[in-house]
């Protein structure tokens, strides 16, 4: 069960005007279920992208980026789940490439106009004729006008989640109302032998295609980028905005203007709300956290600190437990911390309660405070490095079953 | 049960002339168990030390490196078990020293010439009553020559350990036998909760007390440094090598003397099979596994992509599965690799069987190879980058329970 989260009805996610979407059973790996989802984008669409940091990207993310590298104008995503097609070499490039022409001819638009995404095993081939009946499949839905609702979308990319991730959102720009609706899917905690994450947000507002990139990055560093599940970074992580432009808006020309703003807004919390169900849908996790670092001397420092403490399996051992085990917590920060960092000046917050502070427990700290915090599903942990104002949140889960019960047993 | 460790009879461990041992049941946090070790060094003796990188080091290792800086002379080290004393700020810090103290008046020795050792939870003070009391207990047994043996002292400072880590060598140096005995602690895979590795390599081999230092950082990254767990890096971690100069040898003024090679090479073999016995005794380990990493530009692109690997729960938990997932470890070597790292130059083998070449599955692959070497309890991962003459060793272990079932069930 995820940790505080029933996802949207499919009825109640905004239409995007200008984004057709077809489902169907390709079989790519098992039968009996959607495996590939087709999204046809109305021309002039736009798309910004941002990607795995793994030197081993698979082919379908290599594709992506050298389609994005010479123009925006994205017609089409082509989304497969069962074979990741990643560490498969020059034949799985050919794959994601032959995937790519599929598409474009059955939409009659140019190949390098298609973005594939695949998840699911790694160093698997595509099976590619199922592949090409699949893509057949779709375009005769779409053609047919037999199209995929918002939570068929998201269910069909789901792989090892237990529920599908969809949000949505409207905004007001200039008078025209735009929507705004993702879906993504996520290895969870201890499910992450997917170990791909992808997010697709659509709006029909307006943007000016050079802005797409930049929007992209900025919505990753504040969401997808900011969960973590097992440390672990996989071969195929893709995070994709779509701009159709459909909805009459003026074309946003700038992220600072009132209404780049407003919307750059309205796409962060769909953004937000998606990268976090990735992580309450953890499998096996029972507490959502948010690590909360500040008054560090630069965005580097804060990062690193709080990823320590969020990859922690001691720390979140512990969170699994409900147990106070505060100096857990600072030995994660100690491990994090640059050379320079002075324990004495840092703050330790659970929820607001001051636990820790001057290199050991708050003189003010009882431990039933701490108890009593640690019994929520959703915890906050607040570390002040008392250095300067520079900040980082990261969002992840416990660590539960039996992994856990050895040390959870040890502070009784 | 350790993965192949079987832990040194006591009896067959070689005395160390000029260490004494005291073990005593202090009751620091629990009753009817030994939980502090007190070793006497004769004088003359000499000793070297590496201690946790954590900007929170626990009071005890703030001390052990004070001490230490002014003077390699030390003349007893003291170690309890049950409580850390890590993130403890200034009364933590005033209960080090004041171990010191006692044990430095029962001796009749200076308070400088005596190193603590704490290993336990942490944010807890030490309860110095009983901390005394087992220090004077300590020193009557020094006294009246109720001595431990080496399994004794070995079994006192262990904590969740399920055997402890016990061994032994000789060398000969012009003539001389000398003799080196060490023992260990550590907090295996998933069992995390000590958050300390503690490891102790006696010698009475003569040194030159300026090698002493250098000495302890080239033997800890060969052996301690090299061993993962969980990627906890603990409050409290110390490795010490003492150098007691009574088994009558020329002093050993280099280490690239034939001497200094030949104790170099025998401290080492202890150094590493103690490291080693603390993953093999991971809690539920059922596999060692040895992750090699060469053709490096550089020692720390190698170190980074050892560790990624070894730290990767996708990679312990196919290996715990006995499943070849090959994608998992070549995922990890991408996260874990330099920006500039050529995909198609980096090939890994699984003891000794190609695997994976030029970005993908090797040709010559065959599936029921790897699954042949995943059955075995001691696996080597060599990773050839490609590029260089550079390496790294890491050990580690697998990851089983039922955190593992969903990520075991996959491949099937």
């Amino acid at each position: 069960m995820p940790v505080n989260y029933t996802p949207l009805p499919g009825a109640s996610a905004n239409l995007v005007t200008g984004v057709r979407l077809a489902a169907v059973q390709a079989h790519v790996r098992k039968p009996n279920r959607y495996d590939m989802l087709v999204v046809e984008l109305a021309e002039g669409s736009h798309v910004g992208g941002i990607f795995t940091q793994s030197r081993f990207a698979a082919a379908p993310v290599q594709v992506c980026r050298s389609h994005l590298k010479t123009s925006t104008a994205i017609r089409a995503l082509v989304i497969n789940t069962g074979i990741a097609n990643a560490a498969t070499g020059e034949l799985g490039l050919a794959n994601a490439n032959a995937t790519c022409d599929r598409v474009a001819k059955a939409l009659a638009i140019k190949s390098s106009q298609v973005l594939p995404f695949s998840t699911g095993v790694i160093l698997e081939h595509l099976p590619m004729d199922r592949i090409a009946f699949g893509v057949d499949a779709a375009s005769d839905a779409l053609k047919k006008n037999e199209l995929a609702d918002w939570q068929r979308a998201a269910q069909t990319i789901m792989t090892t989640d237990t529920v599908y991730k969809l949000s949505s959102a409207q905004v007001s720009l200039g008078g025209k109302t735009a929507n705004i609706t993702g879906i993504a899917k996520g290895a969870g905690m201890i499910q992450p032998n997917m170990a791909t994450m992808l997010g697709f947000v659509f709006t029909d507002a307006a943007i000016s295609p050079e802005l797409l990139a930049p929007l992209s990055i900025a919505l990753g560093n504040r969401s997808f980028n900011r969960i973590t599940v097992d440390g672990d970074t996989s071969t195929n992580d893709s995070f994709i905005v779509v701009s159709t432009g459909r909805c009459g808006n003026e074309p946003i020309k700038s992220l600072d203007s009132a209404d780049g703003k407003a919307l750059h807004a309205a796409l962060e919390r769909v953004s937000v709300q998606l990268a976090q169900a990735i992580v309450r849908d953890g499998e096996g996790a029972t507490k959502f956290m948010t690590i909360d670092v500040k008054g560090g001397r630069d965005f580097a420092e804060c990062d690193k600190i709080a990823r320590a403490v969020a990859h922690s399996p001691l720390v979140k051992t512990a969170f699994f437990a409900s147990d106070p085990n505060l100096g857990r917590i600072l030995a994660a920060v100690g491990y994090g911390a640059p050379a320079d960092l002075d324990p004495a000046k840092v703050s330790v917050h659970l929820n607001g309660v001051l636990v820790a502070e001057k290199g050991g427990r708050a003189a003010s700290y009882i431990e039933a405070q701490g108890a009593a915090v640690m019994k929520e599903s959703e915890i906050t942990v607040t570390i002040d490095l008392g250095r300067g104002s520079a900040n980082q949140t990261i969002y992840t889960c416990d660590f539960s079953y039996d992994y856990v019960k050895i040390n959870a047993d040890y502070r009784s």
